[in-house]
């Protein structure tokens, strides 16, 4: 497989995906062995128009695996002649001449895509925008169900908290909904249930899903349980979710006996109080473990580019 | 030749300019070879007391193609000891210990040679000041010259633009001045031409040049049109030069028939409007490739300070 | 030696002291013969919360020339998830999975023992909070000692300058009083005394100290002289002290005369006016020497780690 550019998740067809996975195992057995120097004349440019340190670091950490090296910034937005009016077209232009690989953060929905258009280099999308892509965070979670539930072929995915305007859970379902057999179970009060542009989508492809609001009910069916954050403005808005929220949707360890033996609790993390730090033990407990998974990808994707 | 330090373009007497470009050329052989490790014992620490990550990239690219690595702030003015009231000289000996050669972007006229001064190791001017040297970046400009028009002796250069103040434009001017039969063209409104300092300067050197307001007159003459920006805020203080700019001194594809086949369009960039987007298709555009010699003569650089 | 975490300077046996000193020695030598590559496979995390460059600048010094690379944020309060309420115990479990140790600048005391506690790589503190430990440091300020004084037992050391506040003095007393006949001399007026919690841990360890206010008598007695900033807001605050100081504190060649030919003159640096820059060139001056052992001590601390 050898990739252009990565701007959206879409680009993946299913072959691709498990090609992709097939890869990042490999890596993994490299980064076990002490990483390679391979790729010791590549040069990878962090070009973050907005602070994103873990996705940064994880992409340097998986470019540093490779034997590469990293410039970087993440204030590209001081960037002193993004300050001057320089374009995003112009910045990657000259950056390209700097560089291998630029990973991208851009501030705005398909600056990646805008960006790929014109770059002499292969771009990738680091997140681009409020509500935008952002694919990497969308394929190890995918990685992650792959390869701690063995298959993604019928397995079943309950999905909680802010469904509405989570771009991870978005992302995912529209991921899943290309493979067999998948059930997923979206558990959110109302006003935060997942849109119905996923849940025609997912109509269209026969992918069975279901929307509920008692997770206790849903727990005991699933193979994976991904939460997320409900942020703190949200809650603020709607005293009536603060108090269902409080009261159904925190993972402690009582409800995590509700979870199959073999389950697997899933968070892009940063989590907030959705887990109790006591959840943190459980060899379900999946979330760290996916931040390891990422640096994998990542590693893989970079690959894909050079191959 | 041997560096000690790189503080100011006037360092350089024309053979030890090319002799900098050969080693220029070399240069990129080994980036087109994918780089060396010849390099890989040293440290280049880049100390910006503001940011200009554009120009940093650039010092890094060149000193990872070189296998060496990079330690890097572009935020020196927060340093913790410079808030406390830490010298310049004091923040550079320390640096000096953490590296093998210091890249400075000063806020101050004459920090690097200051700097330089009291360093035990290498310092290069990456700016200091505004109004101050850019020394690499009038390096960079004479060796795309260099390299696409073959030879400087007898070259034929528009600059067009904001004359008075541009650092760039004014130490090209300076350091053409230093050559055989050239001649120079300075195309812009009155209140923005180049400043009596090195129109005496020449004269003294025996450079031909011509001060013009008319674009369209003077590019059937040339080899170079070099482009600079005329900031907004210049703009703004003089009504009457806005409309003429606006009607006579942008590049478009219009303005690009009257320059020469083998004529070239160099921009120190960030551009903004002064090159229409539709010209960079055009061969003739190297203000691109501008930024590529740049890590080129960089990397030449810090290698004529360890050779 | 194997270490598993570095959180404090107390944690460290005379015995362990003195081969870190050794260790240190030895990377003097890599260093010299340009650094090697046996660390190639270790990435450093350079986890800061506030900046602190060149601590950051130092430890990256020390990763480079072991062969190691480094990712690296000298904000990560704004590190996206620390803004959205990630405690530091998920960050530094997040940053375990891209790195192989992780270098912490911590704003609160205790910082680096609770992210150790947590973290599946080791943690050096590289400063936590204002009043916590910085042992680095303080190990940096003994291993010159060691290296210049050649032995540590029976060493005269006179402090001066804000020893009630100063982090670096406080540690540096903590150390020696753990030495045979070492001989302590704290000079500064009244108000900015050494704390008693220091002086009653010297007296418990019968180690000898003095408390003085003028400087000329105790300077021909010492071997070592420890200068630490007044800072201005200190002095502010005390017009009485800043006639004090500005009289008998500063450093100048007529008071250098007064120290042994083989004694040493050291600070934390950055310096402000206490030393005058004229003392800079005495070979007695150690402070720019103190800045080159910290690499040292700090690479010494990484081999530590994983050997």
């Amino acid at each position: 497989m050898k990739l252009q550019h990565v701007y959206e998740a879409q680009q993946f067809t299913l072959p691709k995906l498990l090609e992709l996975f097939n890869l990042a195992d490999d890596m993994e057995r490299i980064v076990n062995r002490g990483g390679t120097k391979d790729y010791q004349s590549k040069i990878m440019a962090s070009l973050f128009y907005e602070p994103s340190t873990r996705t940064r670091f994880s992409f340097e950490s998986a470019m540093l695996r490779l034997g590469g090296s990293v410039i970087s910034t993440e204030r590209a937005q001081e960037f002193s002649s993004v300050m001057l009016g320089e374009s995003l077209e112009d910045t990657v232009r000259v950056v390209g001449n700097y560089s291998d690989v630029i990973v991208l953060r851009s501030n705005e929905i398909g600056g990646a895509k805008r960006a790929a258009e014109v770059s002499s280099v292969p771009v990738i999308n680091a997140g681009d925008g409020k509500g935008g892509q952002h694919p990497t965070q969308a394929l190890l979670d995918l990685y992650t169900i792959h390869k701690e539930v063995k298959t993604i072929d019928g397995v079943k995915v309950a999905m909680v908290g802010n469904l509405a305007d989570g771009r991870t859970v978005r992302s995912l379902a529209y991921l899943l909904g290309k493979f067999e057999r998948v059930k997923l179970y979206f558990v959110a009060p109302p006003a935060l249930q997942m849109k119905q542009d996923i849940l025609d989508y997912l109509a269209r492809h026969n992918c069975w899903f279901t929307l509920e609001s008692d997770l206790k009910k849903v727990l005991p069916e699933v193979d994976v349980l991904y939460v997320t954050r409900i942020e703190q403005e949200v809650l603020d808005q709607h005293e009536k979710i603060n108090r269902e929220i409080a009261s159904s949707f925190f993972i402690n360890a009582e409800m995590m006996k509700l979870l199959r033996p073999n389950g697997l609790v899933m968070h892009p993390l940063p989590r907030l109080s959705e887990i109790a730090p006591a959840v943190d033990a459980d060899p379900r407990s999946a979330y760290f473990r996916q931040t390891r998974n990422g640096v994998l990808i990542r590693m893989a994707l970079l690959v894909s580019l050079w191959e």
